[in-house]
């Protein structure tokens, strides 16, 4: 049993990829916070970036994040701050957006290093989100609904990512450090 | 701008797809069967099906169920009455369930007439469900987390479904009655 533990650990520990992310804009609810967590996870990205929401310091912390022990939630009080640390990762930011400028959500390679940037549930991403990013994706709606649950619009767009990296072999190769790898097994190996 | 509307509810109305569908067995979290109901709606789903949970009879009804102005919602007491229904209609049952038989959900043509069956989201597809699908649908898992949340994995298919029939063509053009397409005409147009 110790010994499936460790191999299933140290197979998705090479399956992690740094150079893919999300950036949550003031979302706050605490079942579509976690619900992204959990499909980030599922995907393969070990941290995430989080602005909080105005008013709602302590809500997007903690357990609210669900999944928070297998990936790293980094919150910001302020978006410059979260963009400047994804920017400096040589990040290209795509925010899922409705705008003239937006592309269909296909349309982008997601196996260049980046970060997805997400709306709240009623403002949606806000309008200086939206000037920084370098590009916004629209999933297709088809239908009277005007817009997607935020968790499951940033679900759609990370299995997306997903299958263009599995396409690309991007799986499978460890891309994080030794060090974090040897970190992360240890602690999961000792809950 | 009553023009605009018309024209957008007549182009939304030759999008709806009566061949596609969604089974929900026993989910019960109002956000869940909402967010489902939304995406439903937004992928051309005009009508779904939902098995009230036991102990929840009144959980998932009305508003509970989000979109459901857009999309008609038929409720079961029995998993075997919405199932008979479904294959009445000559639908392929695809259950989204971790199984030694489950494919892939990629590798599914959706073209065919499909109803997605879903699971709770604790107890996952029940046993009879189970073994009532015709095939078993799996979203690769590349994370510590075992499962999806259960809206976000309907999202994920149902993407993959709407990918395929608008690849094929099967947006655009009348697929359902004429008699519906004039009721639903009347009905979202004096609201
Ligand atoms: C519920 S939506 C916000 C809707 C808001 N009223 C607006 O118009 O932006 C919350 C977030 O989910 C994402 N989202 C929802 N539907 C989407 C779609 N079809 N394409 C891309 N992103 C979407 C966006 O990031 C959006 O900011
Ligand atoms: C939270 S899951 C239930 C988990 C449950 N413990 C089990 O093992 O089945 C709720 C439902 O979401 C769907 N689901 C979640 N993750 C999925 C995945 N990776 N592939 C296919 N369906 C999934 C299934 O229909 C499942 O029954």
């Amino acid at each position: 049993m110790k010994e499936n533990r460790l191999a299933r650990i140290e197979a998705l520990l090479n399956d992690r990829q740094p150079d893919l992310t999300v950036l949550m804009d003031q979302v706050h609810k605490p079942h579509n916070l976690a619900a992204i967590v959990r499909t980030a996870d599922a995907v393969g990205i070990g941290e995430v970036h989080a602005v909080r929401a105005e008013g709602n310091i302590h809500r997007c912390s903690g357990t609210a994040m669900g999944s928070d022990r297998w990936v790293k939630a980094n919150q910001y009080e302020k978006l410059d701050d979260a963009l400047s640390v994804v920017k400096q990762q040589g990040m290209q930011v795509l925010a899922a957006h409705f705008s003239d400028r937006a592309v269909d959500f296909r349309s982008v390679d997601y196996t260049r290093p980046t970060c997805l940037l997400l709306g709240a549930e009623k403002e949606g991403v806000s309008d200086a989100a939206a000037e920084a990013a370098d590009h916004h994706v629209l999933i297709p709606m088809l239908g009277m609904v005007q817009s997607l649950n935020v968790s499951v619009a940033s679900s759609i767009i990370l299995y997306e990512a997903q299958r263009q990296r599995s396409e690309a072999g991007m799986y499978g190769s460890r891309k994080i450090s030794d060090e974090l790898f040897e970190r992360l097994k240890f602690e999961w190996l000792h809950p």
